[in-house]
């Protein structure tokens, strides 16, 4: 029998997002909703990723509000996953912070192209559940 | 070497959501981004899934503007996957419909609680892109 989806403290949460290397960024343009996905670091409790400083996600920590960053894991087989949503404000990373460029080369994006631009939000909230069979 | 990204055809997207059963459902609520995991049922060309009546999904249907529809399969250990995104406005779906119910079968969410209300997404406009590795 199914069982009611568990709220996460911030505490798993963090340490969910810390395990995985893939999420998606959400963000709105104007009422319109993006989402893209990206493989990320988790470095000193902010999220890191690579883009192309010509591509959709350059303008992100340029434009006011929040952008929402999901990983999940979701097995339709036995029919239980969880979700993790972290919520914050992106802004550029300075390419010379050596600690996040250590980081950074754990995030070589996977599709070439020049991706030169990165970019970190720090999480204000961290919220997540699981859903369906045992946890 | 990492191969550039391959946009996919809007047959190649429908084909690709119709073997898939975990989407994300994405919309703004206001300028904040939301994004919500769902088990869905590709019907006639429409994403349906079911959902609580008293959830943050429930008044979708209500809100103006565009739902976007992700669905994606991304392999950390070969570092590449591909991401499907489906565009469209959210109704809700009459629970008479016979064809819909079919359907509708195929995706009792897994999270106990009651999710009698339906709702239907058909795509206006379907986007995907294959990268890393090979297609």
């Amino acid at each position: 029998m199914a069982e009611y989806p568990v709220e996460l403290s911030a505490e798993e949460c963090l340490k969910r997002l810390g395990t995985h290397s893939i999420g998606r960024v959400v963000f709105c343009s104007g009422r319109s909703p993006q989402v893209y996905p990206v493989n990320f670091a988790l470095h000193k409790g902010s999220i890191v990723f690579k883009t192309s400083p010509y591509g959709p996600l350059a303008a992100l920590h340029t434009r006011p509000g929040e952008v929402a960053f999901e990983v999940d894991e979701l097995d339709p087989e036995n029919q239980r996953g969880w979700s993790v949503i972290a919520r914050g404000e992106a802004e550029p990373v300075d390419g010379t912070e050596t600690g996040e460029l250590a980081a950074l080369r754990m995030i070589e994006p996977w599709a070439a192209g020049a991706r030169t631009l990165h970019i970190r939000i720090t999480p204000h909230q961290l919220t997540g559940r699981h859903f369906g069979g045992r946890h």
